[in-house]
């Protein structure tokens, strides 16, 4: 990935990375090691993987999804259903060297790429494979989702139903674990010759997080949490409408940030009218947690009564922890109209498409941003990779595309 | 963390890691790492930061969230407002060694604690910095997730508000992400020598991820995208209710997996004659997604009909994509029967509270979970760290302790 105000190559910047997989999680995982400065090559079946025209789709026809879930890879296409063609992709990803040998996938029922046919290959191959259950049974974000209990806590009070994510957040996570698992099983490489296989289940990815947060241990004690709305559990935050149909969330995690919220508002009175009747202390989580209803009523109306530009103006002058609310139309606005200093965002030509709303990577190093990069053409760099990587000459490339086993 | 059958000291072992963090992003990160086998030193403010005591607490006042978010980390605990205190600290994140000198921290407003003033101490320290935005400012995924559209995707339908995430799925995102950057950095010191400041802004992780989504092209091109209630978009995924009140996640994303519902349920032929009649393909998922309500009107009989278990057969014969919806008190239940076969839960003694449920990494290497362990008293640590790390005596550290600089 490049950008012009940022040339230096990255981290990771010598690794070659073999991705053989698809949606969400193994692709953006492998995608923040590209943007980490990492040769991520990315295979995928000739006329591309399940994955390649997911919604949603630009108007051309190419998908928004995996165009930008695969910047700044590169694309090799190969007949994976063919002898000659699994006999490439192993090759590719047991590629000898300190720096390859390294390979994420999330296939299901493939034994020709199992990790005991890469390791005859290559010993110390590192395989990151993610699947959907310990057992490798099927999973996807959403039934793990409900199976973990994150559903039924999500949604209004009043909701006689759990409320789905819309964003595939374990997905993400699961990316990340994935790489977090990589560069540690490199690291351990590097000092001990020794390769690994290491599997990440999604629904393990998500049982793990619901016990690290101790809402299991919560649950265990206490039964289940209720549904408590837009209400942040265990100290004060909820949402408030301003006056100009615009809303905002308002936070107070901390004694500081509690007392700017009363200073914003001019209501400081008020709660210690109201701390004195309820026998309450607002200044601790749990004071401002039991009594958050009344608190909400008490800031509403002020919320009600002020613009949203004033709102932000008294919030942010005394300190408060807030924030708006947009919709994704109006992040695109804000990002045109360049009001919100959001330069993680950056915009790309995205060949078939057109100018796209891409991002850096969040990670800065030396307080630079990445830069993006348009997504590969499927088989973009096919030739270029095996003869690269492989050192198959243009006749062999030549025989192979009219065998039809690369593309 | 050790765990009875799994005592290989993870791929990370001789790795220091001075966390100086609060709250979960980088706690969450810095507890990965521990349980990749690195020394994760957490230090701790004397009586504990601002979330030693954050809901939910059991029983006993001590808060499930934090013995949850910090198992298996040593426990130091200084008076960071000391010039002494601070001393400590900074010495302890630049002790030399090429496996040390890597501090996690999420701190505002420490100029003592900057990036230049570790620098000055260890030319080549790897700080990695979480932050709210990338300007510094103060941000929390609740104010986040608002922000950047997600609330107003989610919920019901016929919700006239945006909903909140309960989970607070950006900081698990960026507590990763964090891990991946700090690995990434020392990947390349141990190559060049170089150390790394690294800045991490929760509202860019969430604005990168509906970026990498296509999110916010979709926007661009088509406005925003309305919400949808459980059906999961760009395919055919929605929550159905069985005879006996259970609930569960039915997804199809491949031709094979919608195949499977119709097998399951009997509706096959009634599928292919709405088919003809609408002009439709329900193999493809734009088919599937653009009649996702009469496809979930026509299967709402069957699961009706059908009792949970019979529905769990008939779909898991036929081979479909689903999954239960569970309370979090239904996770609890199947674990504590050994039901679920969720190996990666395990029980944990908790000092101070007793048995919690706990879980090893998702992470497992050479097909073996990494175990549990508690977390540490605040302080357990203190003077083996001081003295194993900095060579402090028993005089040193008794000076210390009785001045209240350490505890």
């Amino acid at each position: 990935m490049t950008d012009p105000e940022n040339t230096s190559p990255g981290p990771l910047s010598g690794l070659r990375i073999v991705e053989f997989a698809s949606f969400v999680a193994g692709p953006s995982g492998g995608m923040s090691l590209a943007q980490l400065g990492a040769d991520v090559i990315r295979v995928d079946p000739i006329g591309g993987n399940i994955d390649y025209r997911r919604w949603p789709l630009a108007s051309s026809g190419d998908s928004f999804y995996w165009t930008s879930l695969n910047r700044g890879k590169r694309s090799v296409a190969i007949d994976v259903r063919s002898a000659e063609g699994r006999e490439l992709l192993l090759a590719l990803a047991t590629a000898p060297g300190p720096d390859a040998g390294l390979v994420v996938d999330n296939n299901v029922g493939r034994p020709w790429f199992s990790y005991q046919v890469l390791a005859q290959r290559r010993a110390d191959v590192i395989r990151i494979h993610i699947e959907g259950t310990a057992g490798g049974g099927a999973a996807v974000d959403y039934t793990v989702n409900t199976a973990v209990g994150i559903a039924d806590m999500t949604g209004p009070a009043d909701s006689p139903h759990p409320v789905n994510h819309v964003l595939p957040a374990w997905d993400l996570i699961a990316g990340q674990t994935a790489t977090t698992a990589l560069l540690a099983a490199l690291h351990r490489r590097n000092r001990s010759g020794a390769g690994s296989y290491v599997q990440i289940a999604l629904a393990d990815v998500a049982l793990a997080a619901v016990a690290n947060l101790g809402w299991l241990s919560e649950a265990a004690q206490d039964g289940n949490r209720a549904r408590h709305g837009n209400y942040m559990y265990g100290s004060f935050g909820v949402d408030f409408a301003t006056s100009d149909g615009r809303r905002l969330m308002l936070v107070a995690l901390t004694p500081r940030q509690w007392t700017a919220i009363g200073l914003a508002t001019g209501t400081a009175n008020v709660f210690a009218a109201l701390e004195e009747s309820l026998s309450a202390d607002f200044a601790t989580d749990e004071g401002r947690y039991a009594h958050r209803e009344v608190i909400a009523a008490v800031l509403r109306p002020w919320f009600a009564a002020h613009t949203f530009d004033e709102t932000d103006k008294a919030l942010t002058d005394a300190g408060a922890l807030w924030g708006p609310y947009r919709t994704m139309a109006g992040v695109v606005a804000d990002h045109r109209a360049g009001t919100a200093s959001e330069t993680v965002l950056v915009d790309v030509e995205q060949p078939g498409i057109g100018s796209v709303i891409s991002s850096s990577s969040p990670v800065r190093f030396d307080k630079s941003y990445s830069g993006s990069a348009p997504a590969a053409r499927l088989g973009q760099h096919t030739d270029d990779v095996l003869s690269e990587v492989l050192g198959l000459s243009d006749a062999d490339l030549g025989r192979l595309h009219d065998a039809g086993t690369v593309s």
